[in-house]
């Protein structure tokens, strides 16, 4: 790689004792510059490769650089010496250069920034995103962005190498009557008509396998215009989406176990990545097990339901209750410590936490240990508790409990270092989701996810369940969500290619072939001239980077984020457009904020 | 690679000899059923990798595949067996499959398919489109979007090797006042106020640099609202995008010269490109010697100026205009071929072109050749005539008469093979365009093309330009056009960054700071901050595959392409939406299409 250009012979990350006594060239930004004396001082000279130092060792040089404001960019032509007191922190801090020359190639013209480059994390956000150059500048901001480029050219090339093709599907495209909320674009060309901007390729991957390709992907831009959150941007987000045609589950499960693993190992900040294959968890089993379909697979922590042991145990809250356990071995925490947690966890579940504990003589002690005492044996037996055993508690409806004791799960994941083992990337499937539920409001048969899933068993289930002879809340669809680290990566699915089968599982919810066609003409219409039955998903490359990065602000993994508030502050956008613009596009505006 | 899958254990394009007597799956689209007898018939089975032939040897068989129709997914399970008679034009031709069991995976419900998806291209335009997924069945339609992934997966793996850094940039941006058409979203949080989606990143790679990046790319999604033409589709272009700081426009070439041959050489309908370095021609030299600022140089013919020798010779159409001549040796072409030539030429240029030719025995002859007999030994001295050359004239203003004589040079290079070395990829830089201009309508002196192109000679230039000390029509621009085969690929340019040079060069056109500033505030209030000196330039990846591919249509080499009227067919966008949704947009439609 040629780092040398018009303007630098070196970069300021590349000088080592090799190149001593060397005439050089630098180019950068002025990072800081310390004086020392009237014939002295030190400036460090930043670019994107790293640092040097330069020492002024003349008047006159001292003179040029403390006439510069900081983050002017110059030119400076001088000799590499060893340094006296070397920092062995600076990959090139075994030397300094002398300089003969300096040139000013960009001056800086403000005596003073709106935040220090290098604390500009510790800014106010706002001003962060207004002055993002500067935001950037910062080594610190910047290597969120190094990495999010670095795992997506990872991603990008690993697909390649498994025989996946990269294919573009179109940004400006149909509104779509399912999911989140379209971005319209007005179309000048078709008064009254307009473009949206896709949610995600799925229909055009689905159409792709149709069209006779057979293993698709694409970095794929996506666009929801939903208000934000901790790990959604508004407005646009990026997906490893993929697509394999004559494919199943298994085929795009052995696809992102390989894949992936690697990818977080090499770029994340944990070293270890599950090998494949990974944990295939079904649905029912995970929220009986974990609380949860989004399982954090570094704790070593489970739920056991006590309904049958603690249900009728004269604690109140427990009465006809399903009851959740979740035993912790060796557990230290204080009343307090434990107090807070079940608070924390009453917070973010909805619903109270319980606890017990058998402490280290065997005693049950704390909490509703008083209602147990008396079952004392036979919850030992059944929790398989030792002295030390720490038991957290949910009570509800299953649901409830279930979820309850999730959060439970979690928090005490988190708080015992023992069952928690963190700098790893655990990765799970969990599988065999439900096609159907009784809808909370209409009390009627709904689909419980995607419509467009194959039911598990086909034709033949859904014929059976129409007949009587099939529960249709027992079918499952060949959908997944790949999982890690508690947090859900992209759910996927096996597609309904079959126009028949789709006909047939929107009639099990009394509706039929019109409304299948209604929801996607394109698709339902490519797939009456015969289509690959085909599987696919689509991790989010956002949420992947904020692991990898461990960062909790999505706007952290973002070159030019929008603010919460779906404004990109240093380009003033959303803005106001000429009337002329609005008359092309034959719209009016009806509202105009103040 | 993997090519085993759920469906099948070989692909169609797979199986060899190495294979007979295996049993395999295949799984593959009906691509066609002969039936030879009642117990003998021929189906071939394509996917995306090949088509093999399945032989059905009894009555059942048979009468299975005689119940599909065309365009169904099956799959087939057989024996794989030497062929009688071997097709060595198909990959597959060795061998043919025995089925076993056949499974209808897909069924396609129409006896008659829209067209014959091997012969998808003489189908009519909109038909395509509207079924693109059955045209894109077709092995010869698919092969070009093939080689669009293919390229840009191959030009983004060159620029990660030169070190450039993939960086996506934001597609919900402001609308920008220079330019093309913005594509408008309206904000839903903001009412009145709209995003617009980029014409290019232009802005954002050059705040890249701001940020303190150093080598940016990115295949990057454009946006114009403008009319589609025969090479641009309407709506969404892609660019290869980069930018380098700290570089000049010998760094800027020397990697695009490095990174452009070989992926042409590769991919490209012919195989040998330009290697580094590609010719440098003046803009000045460019129209004077090629008569165009596009020259094609797999052409051997340039272009003289004949205006002391010619202007004065009594033809009418030459006095007092400047005239140029375009000299063809070893000139075989009729009387009509030339004068369908002249009359092509004259549509094209819309003006008219004039010839005379030096015959075999030396005589002038043929078109204007009387008005130039008198002088015939000073013509075939000054023009190096030889007996069989064609000369080929252009007279008026001399810029007409320029532009006209590079038409004809591009004639007469299509008509003459011998001096048309066609396959081949040749490159060359346009350089040093005229920075100002004096406005055809204005009278006065305007940017003629980019005014934050850095002048060549920067604030010293300008100043003395300024004082009167220099003809601002002389000052160059570091401006560069990338051409190949006499296509325009891009521009580029050494960036302006330095406000004070901004602001003088807006100053000559009586402009200022207020006028820098309002064009781009963003950029502007960046380089304030410091900014280095930075250069680029963004070929058009859809041009590029067009030169590749040998198409002549843009919608070739598009996945799903609108069509010329902006419409996607096939999803049918744009669309109405719903009151509702433009209600949350605050927005109304003032005219509705029929």
């Amino acid at each position: 790689m040629e780092c040398q250009t018009f303007y630098r012979s070196h970069t300021c990350g590349e000088l080592r004792m090799a190149q001593a006594g060397q005439s050089v060239t630098l180019a950068g930004f002025l990072d800081n510059f310390r004086e020392v004396g009237a014939g002295l001082g030190f400036a460090v000279l930043r670019d994107f490769y790293g640092t040097t130092q330069v020492v002024c060792e003349s008047e006159e040089m001292v003179k040029t650089f403390k006439g510069l404001n900081k983050e002017s960019t110059v030119q400076v032509t001088g000799v590499v010496r060893e340094r006296d007191s070397k920092n062995p922190k600076l990959p090139t801090g075994d030397i300094e250069v002398v300089p003969q020359a300096v040139t000013v190639l960009g001056r800086c013209r403000h005596n003073e920034l709106p935040f220090q480059v290098n604390r500009s994390r510790e800014a106010d956000e706002a001003a962060r995103l207004k002055y993002r150059y500067l935001d950037l500048r910062n080594p610190e901001v910047k290597k969120n962005i190094v990495l999010r480029s670095q795992v997506v050219a990872a991603l990008r090339s690993a697909m390649i190498d498994h025989g996946f093709m990269e294919i573009t599907t179109p940004i400006l495209t149909a509104s779509s009557p399912e999911g989140a909320r379209d971005y319209l674009v007005p179309s000048r060309k078709h008064p009254g008509k307009f473009y949206a901007l896709p949610q995600a390729p799925q229909q055009f991957k689905q159409l792709l396998m149709a069209s006779g390709f057979d293993k698709y992907f694409q970095i794929a831009p996506c666009f929801r215009d939903e208000d934000a959150r901790g790990d959604r941007s508004p407005g646009e987000f990026y997906q490893l989406d993929m697509e394999m045609a004559f494919a199943g589950q298994e085929d795009v499960f052995a696809v992102l176990e390989d894949v992936l693993p690697p990818v977080f190992a090499k770029y994340g900040a944990y070293d270890t990545a599950s090998s494949a294959p990974f944990l295939r968890i079904p649905y029912a089993e995970a929220m009986e097990k974990y609380g949860t379909d989004k399982p954090d697979l570094r704790i070593d922590l489970t739920v056991t339901d006590a309904t049958g042991l603690l249900a009728d145990c004269g604690f109140e809250p427990f009465a006809g209750n399903t009851v959740k356990a979740v035993v912790v071995s060796g557990f230290e925490g204080t009343r307090k410590q434990i107090d807070k947690l079940c608070a924390d966890v009453e917070v973010q579940a909805g619903n109270k936490a319980y606890w017990f504990r058998l402490d280290e003589n065997g005693e049950l002690v704390g909490g509703i240990a008083k209602f147990v005492q008396e079952r004392k044996a036979a919850v030992i037996a059944a929790l398989g508790l030792e002295p030390g055993c720490f038991v957290g508690l949910s009570a509800g409806k299953k649901g409830a409990a279930q979820k309850t004791a999730g959060v439970l799960v979690k928090a005490l994941g988190a708080f015992c270092p023992n069952h928690f083992k963190k700098e790893q990337y655990a990765f799970c499937w969990i599988v065999d989701f439900p096609m159907y539920e009784i809808g909370e409001e209409s009390g009627e048969l709904e689909f419980c996810h995607n419509p467009f899933s194959m039911p598990s068993g086909g034709l033949e289930v859904l014929r059976k369940a129409a007949a009587g002879a099939v529960d249709p809340l027992a079918i499952t669809a060949d959908q997944y969500d790949l999982v890690c680290n508690g947090v859900e990566l992209s759910s996927g699915a096996v597609r309904n290619h079959d126009p028949e089968i789709m006909v047939e599982a929107f009639q099990l919810v009394g509706l039929g072939e019109e409304d299948v066609k209604a929801k996607f003409p394109a698709m339902y219409n490519a797939f009456t001239y015969g289509a690959p039955p085909h599987a696919g998903i689509a991790p989010g490359v956002d949420r992947m980077v904020m692991l990898l990065a461990g960062e909790e602000s999505i706007r952290e993994i973002i070159p030019f984020p929008m603010n919460k508030n779906a404004q990109d502050l240093m380009m003033d956008a959303p803005g106001f457009v000429t009337e002329a613009q609005l008359e092309e596009l034959h719209i009016k505006v009806t509202e105009v904020a103040e």
